[in-house]
């Protein structure tokens, strides 16, 4: 029998890897690398998490619980290339069987380009660009000690080039890790500044995924939450750091945000952050939360009915209002957002014009720029580098 | 270093498989057998959709791209443990590496208990009861013909012994298949009784997780959402046949569902359902749906908060009216969906006295009874029989 089949080119995918949550959650990580059959573990962290303890907890808990553990914590925020390598060797050499990774979006990325390498050989930039990572990685978990990237579940790790100062972006389903564990614990000794560079992150990712040409309804329901637990965490922000309740919504934000990106991918403000971030070694939730202004103002007109449900879900539009205030009232949002996270633009107003014309280059070769709902032109990419990042 | 842990019980959990999505994805079926390295397969259906053209389809395509098939259709609705042991057989006969199940819930559990009797061993009833199969099933696919039973995502898999006439429940991690393809298509050919079963199914599965003790953020956005979604899809549902969008959405709706139920469990509906289908051998939708209302009526005061919210996204009560009218606004939509679903009591109004003490029996053992938000006694169970399944 023959059915003719009409191919349809709205398919669309979602992939989570498994997640555990609430808080102490993250103590179940032994247990789950027995499952795994896993004996012999490389703890990728990094001083700052180390030295707060929750890098040591982990180590001594898992040496007790009989594993050995090589810790691998020699990582810069915005991981490079040379860590990554440094990494997968001391893996190799330590006859390790799985990856755990115990910190923010820098140790996590770092640990996917660990497992990409040993399980695929060759270099880490072997696998930037769009599923270039093959094999499955060894079994890989991660702890998130901060709320923002979401590296944790998400298909996507950023690799700084440290000679070219080039974000290489890696996107890749082998890269979702096994398991995450999303424990709000962690978080309470994250500095305020850094905190907030997370939280600022979550928000673009909601965004960016919502109106990403690849959104689905498999996506939205994510995204959209993101943004109601978002904004709503964000009201007691300066909280965090005691309340439990604060950096759990913010978790939950970043896990809802995550899921919604991992498989919508994002958009030109992320294009313009990896490339940006790369060059000034900045934070990338920095670059982001400055950018978003500028995009949203060249895509509002290409995807308005998409930009009115994320004011709705941020509350600062109603249906009941006039539609020509959605752009004015979201970029009021992301104003008001900057200052109350204390996000500002002091040390990027002095690139050059020929630094903007390199960083537009890179950006336009950025994966995150191929599901921006509008196509933005090399001139456009520059004009939003010149918003932001010239002397006003 | 040692660390104080405050052991917290709100740890929760959420693991779906790979999810595919929109009209003619099963198409790619053939595509991620091969990433598996699976060429032989056992095609696990049944006789309707076989002859709906859907079987044969798949049989078709998968050999037409070099795999090697072998089909097993000797299925029942509500799959026996005869039916299972003879696919597992069959399984090995033919040295499958994989089993790809193309139907409703019957046959993708059917081919769950397959899955687990082949990869572990023993008999399939060995494996009733939670967290029993402790061995990966074999790459296991599913496309799913029936928006209902979300079979294609859950860990659940529910099997009918033929001779003491009880449904068992297995519910594992391990009978989550790897992926699922959500496609409107093979719901067209769905007999309309059916499919209002199927539809019956997805709510009472989106209320039970909604409302169950373990229900947690990471579950109540699917379950919201299911809810919002099937009661905008229900309004059309006589166009179930002809509309894509209608069956899109209901499948949509299920998943959700599914994601919802098979992270949060569900409640003593579910658990009397399973009990009284067994011994009755009824359509699984037709049994959740008419035991719902009295599980409501006797669950609302230890969930009153939860039901609001179910009631809230069913649009069948507003904030701003009085709390004392939830629990009415939703008997009646519970009613008026039967009536509109063709869903009656007619066949189920005589059981035996002893019939139901023998239900009530196998009810309190069904793993489905342990998150119902309240404790229901054994007399609450024959409370609840009473009322559906005696004439009135």
């Amino acid at each position: 029998m023959e059915r003719e089949v009409i191919p349809n080119q709205e398919l669309y995918k979602l992939l989570l890897p498994e997640i555990f949550g609430g808080s102490g959650c993250r103590l179940l990580v032994g247990q789950y690398l027995r499952q795994l059959a896993v004996t012999r573990v490389l703890l990728v962290t990094d001083e700052r998490v180390w030295q707060a303890g929750w890098g040591q907890e982990m180590h001594y808990t898992l040496q007790k619980e009989g594993f050995h553990v090589t810790v691998f914590r020699r990582l810069s925020s915005n991981p490079r290339v040379t860590e990554v390598m440094a990494g997968a060797t001391c893996y190799s050499e330590e006859f390790c069987q799985g990856i755990l990774a115990v910190g923010g979006g820098s140790v996590i990325d770092c640990a996917k380009g660990i497992g990409a390498v040993v399980s695929n050989g060759g270099h880490v930039l072997d696998y930037a660009g769009i599923n270039k990572v093959l094999r499955p990685l060894p079994p890989l978990l991660a702890v998130c000690t901060l709320a923002g990237s979401a590296a944790d579940i998400s298909q996507f790790a950023v690799i700084t080039d440290e000679i070219s100062r080039h974000k290489y972006v890696l996107v890749s389903k082998a890269l979702v890790p096994d398991a995450a564990f999303l424990d709000q614990q962690p978080l309470a000794t994250v500095p305020m500044a850094m905190a907030a560079y997370g939280a600022a992150d979550i928000l673009v990712h909601a965004v960016e995924a919502a109106v990403s040409s690849l959104a689905s309804p498999l996506t939205d329901v994510f995204a959209f939450q993101s943004l109601r637990r978002w904004s709503r965490a964000i009201e007691n922000f300066h909280k965090y750091r005691e309340s439990e309740t604060v950096r759990g919504d913010l978790l939950l934000s970043s896990f809802y945000a995550g899921a919604a990106f991992s498989n919508a991918s994002l958009g030109a403000a992320h294009a313009l952050a990896h490339s940006l971030g790369g060059w000034l070694d900045l934070p990338h939730g920095q670059c982001v939360a400055t950018l978003l202004s500028g995009v949203v103002e060249f895509n509002y007109a290409a995807a308005a009915a998409r930009y009115r449900e994320v004011a709705v879900h941020l509350g600062c539009w109603r249906p009941e209002q006039d539609e020509g205030l959605v752009l004015p009232a979201l970029l009021q949002y992301l104003h008001d957002v900057r200052q109350r996270l204390g996000i500002t633009t002091d040390n990027l107003g002095n690139l050059q014009v020929q630094e903007i014309a390199l960083l537009a280059d890179r950006a336009e070769q950025d994966p995150c720029l191929l599901t921006n709902p509008c196509w933005l032109t090399r001139s456009d990419l520059e004009v939003c580098y010149g918003r932001t990042c010239r002397s006003k």
